[in-house]
């Protein structure tokens, strides 16, 4: 199943058989005091500084995000992605919980977003789907619902069979529904990511949808994070994950997603692996 | 199940409740020049460096080769394994393809060792398995056989099957037999992890044996090797491998050994992760 997604002038498709979808997730003014204060004085020189960086790195999409308190973040996100999209040609992943702000970063997009995101919950699901079929967009949806975070993965993936089927209620096909299946950090729960590997593989088996989900998230709290994230990269692309918003400038990350493609030979012969490192360093 | 191999003093066991077993491959004269001319003339001071750097680099185990050609490989082997031993109180991975050789080795050992390797073929099991049975050693059982090497995941299955059988028979119980389920060069075959993958899911799923492989040969003549072969361990990890003969020198591959421990719940609340990163860096 290919999710095709577009800016106006680039395609890039996330599926089962296409390299891991690196949606760099560094435009956000979550956790960045700075940026944050930045953006809520008008100035979005860092935005550009950010995009350059990420796309510099090998991203294939980035998120834009401009969740500040107490700002017209309808606004400023649409402002965000008309000045993204004069600075890069890479697809936009428009996320904000604000409905109203989805809208306008929508009406500022030109091409096919992926909207970050939808829950299961029927009234999320209400509000946002209708808005994400007008757009034509494809949307995220995430396996958690007004109860909250399931615990078990046969749980995540009744919600993400709902999204799906309400999805398609809405004249969504699945091919535009990319399913979080959920990934809590380990160092809260010793069985967090087994739980969320256990859900990729039923996700993967039974929907056949692509999938995405924070690929930071996992290693909150503990040191080294850079590594821990690599090796949940490489791991879940393994059990079906396509992309992920993830740290495009954490290197081990990239390599890791790359590395991934040719070892599970979406990267046949290894041509694009060589092409990278071929000149960085010598055959061993 | 618990394969338990020791030293004198003290004793590692690999399983899949257990953390990843990284075993040194770097006491291995082959495509080493030097090393081997060293050896040749008997001069085992690298072996003494191998050891000391491969202890300091995080290696549970060591693996131990003297196959050079024109050389008592018998009476080498027991040397270096006496030397090694004085050196280091890791249990020892006893590597030949010559029965006398791993014979003379498990004589020179000072507890329990295991056997690096049995294939499937007949006159191989009749050969070593009386040898491993006799020591109380555990023994490596490669999948494949006087046929080769199988391309499918339910061929290598079936001589895994057979090896833990004929093992039996010898007295020799399946958690002592450690299936290696073979692992190829990916730049000569873009589905060659792919099958590995399939042939660890099916054996940990009948078998239920331990598994270990050498994990540094999927990266043969690609760039950037150590990052390759990082994620390979990782993912593999998580397919139901319990240990790797893989190049404990190179960082990537034993931080991505140690990361797969805390994301797959073998490294509770991170632990052994937090002990050795939490110094190094920062929690970001």
């Amino acid at each position: 199943m290919h999710t095709v997604l577009r800016s106006s002038t680039r395609e890039v498709t996330i599926g089962h058989d296409q390299p891991f979808c690196i949606i760099g997730e560094r435009i956000n003014p979550t956790g960045r005091k700075a940026f944050a204060a930045q953006l809520r004085e008008g100035d979005l020189s860092q935005v550009v500084a950010d995009v350059e960086a990420q796309v510099a790195a090998g991203a294939h999409m980035l998120d834009v995000n401009a969740g500040i308190p107490l700002v017209d973040e309808a606004e400023l996100l649409a402002q965000m992605i008309r000045l993204v999209q004069e600075h890069t040609d890479l697809p936009i992943c428009i996320d904000s919980s604000v409905v109203e702000a989805l809208d306008a970063g929508l009406s500022a997009y030109e091409g096919k977003a992926l909207v970050n995101s939808v829950t299961g919950e029927d009234d999320r699901l209400a509000e946002i789907l209708p808005i994400v079929a007008r757009h034509g967009a494809a949307v995220i949806g995430l396996a958690n619902d007004e109860t909250g975070i399931p615990e078990t993965a046969e749980e995540r993936l009744a919600i993400a069979r709902k999204i799906v089927r309400v999805a398609g209620e809405h004249g969504i096909p699945p091919e535009d529904v990319v399913i979080d299946p959920l990934a809590m950090t380990v160092g809260a729960d010793p069985e967090a990511v087994n739980t969320t590997l256990r859900t990729m593989l039923l996700i993967r088996d039974e929907l056949g949808v692509n999938m995405s989900l924070g690929g930071s998230n996992i290693s909150f709290g503990l040191p080294h994070r850079a590594a821990l994230n690599a090796a949940f990269i490489a791991i879940a692309s393994a059990h079906g994950l396509t992309s992920a918003i993830m740290n495009a400038l954490a290197p081990e990350c990239v390599t890791a997603a790359r590395a991934s493609d040719l070892l599970l030979g979406r990267d046949v012969w290894g041509a694009s692996w060589i092409a990278t490192f071929r000149a960085a360093q010598p055959v061993a």
